[in-house]
């Protein structure tokens, strides 16, 4: 259906139609909903753009120093390779978008979206499909439908390797922190402990399984807690390195040192990882190669190719340095 | 003077000439160079660009996430309250960006720029200003032209402030490791120092004063040097909180407590700073104010604005935390 018919059927003019696909704001919100409606009702997609766009646009509901700038060099990479730039926004929170960037993006219509830890609302989804920019989530928050394409890595296995880890060392009292609990990568990670601490025939006191966000601030507060408790745990594995960070700190408000009294696992592997004293023993996440493989499939996806497949997770792996060691 | 006029002058087409302006590709090296020269020449500075960009450009020559994310977090939100999207570069070195990017600059047309770290060479500045596009230099690696507008911070006061804490504290045997001898801020902050140690009648070891690059790798190696000198410091003033992790490092590896044997202050004052164990003095540097004030700058001076003062700087400020301590 060509958009002077959309336009004839929707009774508005072509130049009413052009304003609201590219995100202009003079129309009405009563005749762009009824116009989005049509275009959603043909199944309108634009084809041709009329110049190509230089830009992919990465988008953040907030830059977490620690892990961020990894995806941005991943995103960068690929699109300095495909001789395009990056536009990044930060807007919204992990649910979704905020409202305006959507017509922001519609405006600026770049060749391609990446979406960082954010769902994206289905009307939303609709209005990128029928303005034909493609757009890949990088771990998305919640559970993305099937045809969302998305890059993840692989939350479960490092929730497993990291429990196993401290199972091996002799720990048998074993707490987890992780992340909030509408997040998938939280429930993976935690599942994974959970599954590790099954496997060993050990059995899990409830109070041991902490959600909370990924900051320093929650791992402190859990941290704390799970020391004061009557059955204290002689290892913890954070949902991050930053709730590592937390613990480590709440451990030493205690007196208690780290590996000595405490072992402590984190997640993520962030770059200052290693230069912690002493060392994070953690999970490793390729942040970097996820930003790239996001970018890689949203191109190819602008270029008309279809992915055949729509979820890729990338592997963890557990490195192992100075904060573990065997129970005193 | 017009650009026919120009073009007439040069002996190239005025399309040429609108192909040169805006970064394409396919005019000849020669002709390039030849056109640069007539603009320049005649000072032309382009005008009224036919649609006012959207975008900002902030460049950086490396993402070093402990820091750069705050001043990206700056940039985005006068970008955004001034209803503008931010294209993210990374390309270069600290003395220059990359050849590359200037074309690329020239064919996106930004409405400013902003640099971070970089130093901009007079052959750049002279194509940015005939097209019109105003820049910005956060925190110049060199010491740019007067006429260079740029925001910084007060290196020179921090280096001051972080040593006369540690000599209030007792200590009189201090080193200071900082960043590149090339880069103004590093020889500020140990200026700073130097002006401490006389003023408090303390005799600087010339041993003690190392530059490295901010990471902590260069900490590392300079602090297990210094640490293993016949005259080892009691207190060492490092130029990054990044540099301090890898100083803590070396002493946690010769058995050395931080603050019991030796005391530790940092620069930056990164957000995991206060989340270290022990909690990290260090002198606070306004990094999101940086990046909001130079994009304020930068857009100001889009709007014709006469910026009365081409140099900013922010201050400084020493934050005491649990690094630091008495001489044993």
């Amino acid at each position: 259906m060509t958009l002077a018919a959309i336009a004839a059927e929707a009774g508005v003019s072509l130049a009413t139609v052009s304003k609201v696909l590219n995100g202009r704001a003079d129309v009405s919100a009563a005749t762009r909903e009824r116009l989005e409606e049509h275009l959603r009702r043909n199944g309108y997609t634009r084809r041709n753009a009329s110049q190509r766009s230089e830009y992919i646009e990465l988008v953040f509901h907030e830059l977490e120093p620690s892990w961020s700038v990894a995806v941005i060099e991943g995103v960068e990479e690929v699109a300095d390779a495909a001789g395009l730039s990056v536009v990044l926004s930060v807007s919204g929170d992990r649910h979704s978008p905020a409202s305006d960037w959507i017509d922001g993006v519609l405006r600026r219509r770049p060749l391609a979206v990446v979406l960082v830890f954010s769902d994206i609302p289905p009307r939303y989804r609709e209005k990128l499909r029928s303005r034909g920019i493609p757009f890949v989530i990088l771990d998305p928050a919640g559970d993305p439908a099937p045809d969302v394409p998305s890059v993840g890595s692989a939350n479960w296995s490092g929730g497993l390797a990291a429990t196993r880890h401290l199972i091996e060392l002799g720990h048998t009292r074993i707490a987890a922190i992780t992340g909030p609990e509408d997040m998938m990568c939280s429930l993976a990670r935690v599942d994974g402990y959970r599954s590790a601490m099954n496997a060993a025939g050990l059995e899990i006191d409830p109070d041991h399984i902490r959600f909370g966000d990924f900051l320093p601030g929650e791992g402190e507060r859990h941290g704390a807690e799970l020391l004061a408790s009557p059955n204290p745990p002689t290892a913890i594995f954070a949902g991050s390195d930053l709730q590592a960070l937390g613990v480590i700190a709440a451990a030493a408000a205690r007196g208690l040192s780290v590996p000595r009294d405490l072992s402590v696992v984190g997640y993520d592997d962030i770059a200052l990882a290693k230069w912690m004293s002493p060392q994070l023993t953690t999970v490793h996440q390729p942040l970097r190669r996820m930003g790239e493989e996001a970018a890689r499939l949203a191109l190819r996806i602008a270029d008309g190719e279809q992915a055949d497949t729509m979820r890729m997770d990338l592997a963890t792996h557990l490195i192992v340095r100075g904060s573990t060691a065997p129970p005193a």
